[in-house]
């Protein structure tokens, strides 16, 4: 008989994660998970932020992860509400973005049981997970959750499942199990191989044309100003993944040039290099495979070197930076160069984005979910104000509102602007009541072209002539128009409608002026 | 060289689908499966209804199947893609609908990359999926895709998942292959285990208090007269599952009550009976585990009887009354007694029910995902116009929605009236936009009380006291409200909001009148 207050498995995860210095929570719970829902009332020390379908919880654990640079923990409703979830799980995990999932499942002896919500949900965490874990009961709660966050934060950031059954979540602690065990500290990245190292820095010396293929661990201000550096001392090329999770851009940062999506722009790329250095990124491989096409990007004979995925990017960088001697070279980082404000006229995705970024503000975040309509901003944002980039990394569409929303928890004082295609908005537009709610600093342009218009150029290539009645019917999003407007008013979004280049300015400044989430329906 | 027209994996997959008597196609594609789109526009007797999101496209298959009492497809992208839809197969499965799913998947060449979309979807499909196979060529599609259709179709219904490489589906079928493989007719039924059935003899010939507790496939019109006769010769009762595909109800009908959903009236209403026999379903558990309690209702000692899922119901119900000699005795069918149409006053749920079923049109299809806001429905509905009624059987919401769509698509001169509580139509309230796009005849009420109201009970139940900052937080879905007319507007179904019984009875009248979709929110 200890008097030691009583405690359950659920008050035990809530101070495990406290511990772990995880303080926020993307929640969508359910009659399983309410032992942990009164626990996060009494640890109000954790933010809990409702999403109304659970590809908008995971989706929001990305952003932040990927702003934040740490782990927020996820609170999912059994299986399936785990399943909800998956497709931005993907997303993250594809993100090396850092997640905590609390999954709830039934009791143990309920478990046994063909009832409605009983599911394989091991099965479902198991393809986006790389840790999936169980509190066997109450008493090894912390521990389990401990080494939950310790997996989470794995260098360069790993996804870790936590199933909680309710008997684990409800049951009492035995006061010899009562203590709180502190996650170890997160593990630094593995250092490169020293082959594959020695490789880089030849193809560095070499003078021959080298291409520095960076992901997204490698695309933060300081390991770009080492590749800034190694640019300037061996005369190397720039350039990132299609996919990367943050990278930061514009004025006083590197210039770095983008893959294109295409296969045959950027086979025609990659051409010019005799090497090719990946660091934090696999080689360049093309997004699908295409019939009679290879789909390494990279020519024949080019010298591909691969310095991994799990190492600390930055300090890989560094250490080519040192072995070529690149330390004191200077960094030619853009000017500060914004775009004019395009003339009034019709508008068009090209037009809308040179607004964006010429009016975007120091310091904010772009979300970029637009797909095709993205056309024109790269090179209108080169030099515009300094900001930082996410882009969908898993090419699961629908990351798009909730990573702003994310993003917006983890970096308050940043504007967000998310650009945002129609299709993809879809997915996950209930993204929008959470920015409602927690008064979200998001400003969404949504490129209304009331298509999947990705599809009508894939459907070209695969050789089918002019699409006829089905393939239209599955490619275009008109009949009806959806209506953004309304939509977003709906969930608690002022929003307003442009076609014009100056109506669309008008609305970008009023939700630039503003602090809290704005939507632009951009008819493009 | 063969004078063949030449026909692809893609081609093969569709007129398979066709010889199989699937001629409906809920989609939602991407890049991987064009070449599919290709075929599917080539063979315009499949119907294909895209969905915006794929948890719209795998509830509309489950609403279909459930009504066309014969499996329509899928169209998935990746993983990924079918990863949104896993929790409404989750609910198929649970329903034993027929499905097949498409799931287009990377060329096999292209496999190995670690590229954005590389998954394992078949992991993502096993969960959810009595059967996963995988197209492994072009020349092998068309009898993996018969297989596929023959393993949906055995009784009483099965997912079945079939992944389509982007190669085996543009790979040209060699002239040797090029056949189309018809799928083996649908595998009737397990007859029941002959001990099971004796015991089910005796007990309703022990003159004891016996239970007929029936699951979907023992609720159809035939079926349930049969179970009408049993009750008649034998005095026994008859009770449904809680979580029902569909059951026949309404005047003429043979009258069922259904199992309460919380554990404390469930046990109440089994404490009654000496024997329970299960019919198409597991005999009653609890849907959740509960501290302290047993999952199990039925009391001790009760002879509980089950005759098994995977059984043909309806054969199991006739040889029931074959060995009890109940085939002359008359069924006690619903009179036709609608309720009166209640006063005007301020609206709740249990009025609005009143009203729905007062005005119910005879062969209405009821779609119910009310939750808490059912209250009184059943009662009031039991004598009005006979109807089907749907409702969720794995317990992941967001099945209302897309079920409402399927059904009508399946069954178009039937008016649908989809009871929907707020909470689980967000999850995926891009359905309406598919009503919208394929003119379909639903009526929607969604009942707004803006909470997860179940939830709230819930955390009362677990000894929690009053919910504090975190917990409302998390249960309750006002600040801001939901707009649902706009909501409803912006995906291009007209709306009308009411907060008195006139006001819900003027639109409900509206909604009936006309053929198309509809929504009313109901303040309540």
């Amino acid at each position: 008989m200890s008097d030691a207050p009583s405690m359950n498995g659920a008050q035990a995860l809530a101070q495990t994660l406290l511990a772990g210095g995880i303080d926020v929570c993307f929640a969508n719970p359910g009659t399983s998970e309410m032992h942990f829902v009164a626990a996060l009332d009494a640890n109000p020390r954790i933010r809990c932020v409702l999403g109304l379908a659970e590809g908008v919880v995971t989706g929001m654990a990305d952003g932040y992860a990927r702003m934040a640079q740490r782990p927020a923990a996820t609170l999912l409703h059994l299986g399936p509400g785990l399943a909800n979830g998956l497709a931005n799980l993907h997303n993250a995990r594809k993100a090396r973005s850092p997640v905590v999932n609390v999954v709830g499942d039934h009791a143990g002896f309920h478990a046994g049981f063909e009832t409605p919500l009983a599911s394989d949900a091991e099965g479902f965490a198991r393809p986006v997970s790389h840790w999936v874990g169980r509190a066997a009961d109450a008493a090894s709660v912390s521990v389990t959750a401990a080494q939950a966050i310790a997996e989470a934060q794995a260098c360069p950031g790993r996804i870790a499942t936590l199933l909680l059954p309710a008997d684990a979540a409800w049951g009492e602690v035995p006061a010899a199990a009562r203590r709180i065990v502190s996650p170890p500290a997160a593990r630094p990245g593995a250092a490169p191989d020293a082959h594959a190292l020695a490789r880089a820095v030849a193809a560095l010396r070499s003078g021959e044309p080298t291409l520095l293929f960076l992901g997204s661990p490698a695309l933060r201000t300081g390991p770009l100003e080492a590749a800034g550096r190694l640019a300037t001392h061996c005369g190397c090329t720039v350039a990132n993944a299609l996919s990367t999770a943050r990278i930061a851009r514009g004025a006083g940062r590197v210039p770095v040039s983008r893959l294109p999506y295409p296969p045959a722009p950027a086979r025609a790329m990659l051409a010019g290099f005799a090497h090719v250095i990946a660091i934090g990124t696999p080689a360049p491989v093309s997004f699908f495979g295409y019939p009679g096409q290879d789909s390494v990007l990279t020519a024949p004979g080019c010298d591909v070197i691969e310095l991994g995925y799990e190492v600390d990017a930055a300090a890989a960088l560094d250490a080519l930076v040192g072995a070529t001697g690149a330390g004191a070279a200077a960094v030619a980082a853009e000017p500060h160069r914004p775009p004019a404000l395009p003339a009034d006229g019709p508008l068009s995705a090209r037009l809308a984005n040179q607004a964006v970024a010429a009016l975007l503000p120091r310091d904010a975040i772009v979300v970029d979910e637009a797909i095709t309509s993205i056309e024109g901003f790269l090179e209108a944002s080169a030099g515009a104000a300094p900001h930082d980039m996410l882009r969908t990394t898993g090419g699961a569409i629908g990351i798009g509102p909730p990573l702003a929303a994310g993003a917006a928890i983890a970096a308050p004082d940043r504007k967000v602007v998310a650009l945002q295609a129609d299709g993809s908005a879809m997915y996950t537009l209930q993204a929008l009541w959470t920015q409602a709610r927690e008064n979200l600093d998001v400003l969404t342009v949504i490129y209304a072209n009331r298509a999947y218009r990705i599809l009508e150029g894939e459907l070209r290539a695969v050789g089918a002539a002019a699409p006829g009645q089905s393939a239209r019917k599955m490619l275009s999003l008109d009949a009806p128009a959806l209506d953004w407007v309304s939509l977003a008013r709906g969930m608690g979004v002022e929003a307003v409608r442009a076609d014009t280049v100056a109506g669309f300015i008008d609305g970008l400044r009023a939700g630039l002026r503003r602090r809290g989430p704005f939507l632009i329906e951009a008819i493009i």
